[in-house]
């Protein structure tokens, strides 16, 4: 996909449109789709990941963050994406086995059509609590 | 501002701009930097703001919410906003007296200037750790 050549588009949820929107947005739907194989072709070998946990260095790291949370994935819904050539936004709704209604929004910055930076910003607190409820906490 | 027949911005962290990332901006502006009166300036009377806690109905309970942190806040960096002339997304960094390093991340529909809708998302979990280390959770 390149459409930053195009007028954003109006009155969608993908607006501002650019090259690392594009990428954002691709990785969105793979992992979003249970296909985290092809997620990770967007990822960057030297990604450096701004989780609430801490950062995480690498693939293989960003792979055990993401692969857990996408695999217990039941429904997401797009609540808003927008970015230029070099970084994006994207918010987004989730349901999750444990936890219903867990939004996340994420901020990316794109080189080459790989996402380099990641800055994933989602409330721990339910996810904890499940934990603690199911005794495995 | 009405900049839909203009190309997107390019290599800011304010892009693809349009009406309603001005008031996103503005409110942001104004509760970061105390003056949280002005900030409610931007926010509708019928604001419907979704909360990791819960929704919000009207500038009361909004008060409520968000009056409370903007005290406690030390330091705050924008990290992207993005937006159209109906909806932005603003992500930024803060340090607040109990927690450091705690993102945020809104989405927000706005309607003659004020903000009308917002989803807010932040990690509830280190606030909590907090509260739970003071003895007062």
């Amino acid at each position: 996909m390149s459409n930053q050549d195009q007028a954003p588009q109006q009155g969608t949820f993908e607006t501002g449109g650019g090259a690392a929107l594009d990428t954002a947005l691709a990785y969105h739907r793979a992992w979003t789709s249970h296909d985290f194989d092809r997620a990770m072709t967007y990822i960057a070998e030297d990604i450096v990941c701004q989780a609430p946990a801490g950062r995480l260095d690498g693939t293989a790291a960003f792979r055990g963050f993401m692969g857990p949370f996408a695999q217990i994935l039941t429904r997401s819904s797009l609540i808003a994406a927008f970015g230029d050539d070099e970084k994006a936004v994207v918010m987004y709704d989730t349901d999750t086995v444990p936890v219903k209604d867990a939004p996340g929004a994420e901020c990316v910055t794109v080189r080459g059509g790989k996402i380099t930076h990641m800055r994933i910003v989602f409330d721990r607190l339910p996810f904890e609590e499940a934990r603690r409820a199911a005794g495995t906490g």
